[in-house]
């Protein structure tokens, strides 16, 4: 069968969009070559696309973390594998690889992070995203003394709180949209660096 | 034991904060004659805190949005029970007994909105916000087809979707702060009107 | 939409009753001031209602337990809102905001213990009430010694376990008749003692 | 290894217990040939013994019931397999092979009922019955309606109701005083009826 | 109801067979006296029997293995109970008492093997082998520190996890075929030793 | 991190091997252009090598299945997915990938298949697996019935869930040897065919 369209919703065209946000998806596609659904898919409502993008960045381009662009993506691939949701796990996988420079890693971790090549405190920081993002009932003040034994302070946990629950807004936005990752990312990234 | 401080991290002091965020604050304590702690917490972060609000803003208060406020309230004490969220299932209930000007139904959607007395209508409204919520994975088309024999169209589940959502990431941020409820939404609008 | 009967089932008057079922009732009256709603609904069918409240009244008033009434209340309040049952988590919720005197604690333990400002053995008896209450099948010797390092003997296990146990079947009749809780409970002991 | 003893608490000797009790217990010895542990380990506490006996046979000889002996005790094996109770699938294994003289249908309940030589009628009331059981806070109108298009009337879901809320309570207090089934149990009734 | 067929599929006459499985199975009834219904049953696809049977025997017969034939027959029994397969339940509980030479094992493994007496070691196994049986994708290093503290090796794990992981594909086919167990497991080694 | 070695047991030189086992091996070889590391990782045990790939060969080369290679490949990586089986998504990704000829289809099967370009009988089969795999338990009569008004047969059932219940083996297998799949896999047949 042929992939569906790129949204459930209708999907407005650039000329039609306010400025503010054609100029945002004009520089991601001079940066990036492609225009990535999320963008073109979430304009369908201006108000919320300014806050996604405005919230995404503040979280994601917060100058004093010490998570590396790496480890956030980690984050999201794998909570949103966890929560089923296509667009961000391959997008967001594209993404650790060209960050990680690691082919395989995306996958890795998609598919099972206790199984991929990283670090304990990773895996560490990797097994907090997975509690909060699927039973945030259970978070305990343990949790957080776990996170301290492997190096995290207070503001890297606020960090790392802040992606996963980002994404799963996300997840649940690209879920209900059946928003579809575009091809370019799936084969972003996949052959080692020469 | 007493309550805790409402927050685990630094609370800034008003007069330390950006003028803009202050004059949120402001406006909001004028207008419920406190301050809700959820302001004062997520100022820790600016940045953050501004992009919140405008989501919060952009999916709650959209003027096309045939939900009513109660029913929105809904959505979120019932989510936010679920997740086991202090903060949002107090501050949200109190919102829903003032909009719903039933003194009893937040309780009632707090612990189980299947024995609540609402429409059938508003009960599958609920049960999709419930399944996005806790298994956004299991999410698929029937879903919708259910919320459409109930008379939602795909804008109507666009909206439920976005309160989910945000409030989902609303939860992990005040379950990971520890954020307090404020003493005054426990009992705002418990009697009945007169 | 307005509140359902009180029960699914049947309610007997109280001028149709055994003897012995009506005077327990008018002494709850006498006292509350009120009739609880589980007492007219289980009248239904009396010797159900004899065997209820002797069992009741065997693991709630047992001398020599060295839990406070509002221990036993906790244990109630955070089964029964594991549960999904409104009846007991309204009126037991009462009852702990009354024995504490803590007007916001049945709220906070209803929607999540670990948030509680509860101690960290209240929370060792809680933790283990709800494994007990949704999972029983998982519980082994390592939760009764968690249980010991926490002070609490054998005889306090077993009061722990017939709390919770008897509350579990309070739960599904509540459920099944669909029994309402009185609007009394839902305000009752909200205000901070003076 | 050795099996341990009948229970985790102090068993009294007979001539120790209250009249009321010792007579109970000599009058099941005298039909059975043997005491069931159930009777011994619950004596150690009097007040609750009454309790637990009076409601037992509230529940389980109520003369208007239509459920047959049989149907009680599948109940009985379902809910308590799904709980984890060792007492309750061996000792009320026994008595559903001895009153549905089906020598193999307590093993074929207790591992998978989906899977048992049982009428669809029966298989709903078990599919209720574990529903109430193991997630009472899921249930809704639409399974009593299930169960009425099977032939239930609202007594019978009462009755199905009582049993497995009760031995909800019996499970609990078997693993907690880890209670073993006497051997008898286990090999009675096992052969086919001559 | 009368027991269904031995399986929802056709089952071939033994003289219908290729001269290898018809052996296979004459050899089996001249030793057991009977023929255990998986091999008619498999016999509907001979390669697959064959295949079956391969494993099988690579499986349970490796001559290095430092498990006994009780600890292998617990596995399948504790395994297989969660599982839900009524034939690997009853035919491997009579050869774990034919093995164990413990009546009452097989129950009460298959009920709850927390409450069994069987050692902490043996307790250790079969928490692994229904963690892997049950949860694999929440294996991780610390399972395999578990097992070793308790004296298993890397071969001995690899022992376990053939026997569960062959299992859970059997408990499988058992369930799709329906496949019924003889009634000659249900009684076999019931009675202690002499 | 470097990635691991391809099995946490000791991987045997290929002429240390049993000729049938070494034979196997190098056809595979010429086949591939590489030996995927399902062979060596298990040549470690060869009674168990010999068995496991009569039983691949048995399940996925049967000679009357209706099902076509994309679709015994679905049904591999969407239950290996949800078992978190590393080696198992991404080899059987690629053959996939191979066989369907849609670059993409693996991973969007592999992230949800709710969400996966795949007919609605394909749907229903994937549905089928994944609840046979996670779930054996819950299997019932309805679900045969699904799957044949999707048009599936008794044998289509039956090939299924042999391999539902083959991968399920082979997926724990993998996971306690840490089986690492072969860079390779990880790229194959990510290009759409000119």
């Amino acid at each position: 069968m042929s992939n569906p369209p790129i949204s459930r919703y209708p999907v407005p065209s650039l000329d039609s969009l306010p400025d503010d946000i054609r100029q945002r998806i004009l520089a991601v596609q001079e940066k990036a070559k492609f225009i990535p659904n999320v963008f073109l898919t979430l304009a369908h409502r201006p108000a919320e696309f300014r806050a996604f993008f405005a919230y995404h960045d503040a979280i994601m381009e917060r100058e004093e973390s010490t998570l590396t662009p790496a480890e956030k993506e980690m984050i999201i691939v794998a909570t949103s594998a966890a929560n089923g949701c296509q667009y961000c796990v391959v997008a967001h996988g594209a993404l650790l690889r060209v960050f990680a420079k690691e082919p395989l890693l995306a996958d890795q971790i998609a598919v099972n992070y206790l199984h991929a090549p990283i670090s304990p405190r990773q895996k560490a920081m990797l097994s907090f995203s997975l509690k909060l993002s699927r039973t945030p009932e259970l978070i305990q003040d343990s949790d957080y003394a776990t996170l301290k034994e492997h190096g995290y302070d207070d503001e890297d946990i606020l960090d790392i709180t802040g992606i996963t629950a980002f994404f799963g807004l996300s997840n649940r936005m690209a879920i209900v949209t059946n928003m579809q990752a575009n091809t370019e990312f799936y084969t972003m990234a996949r052959e080692p660096r020469g």
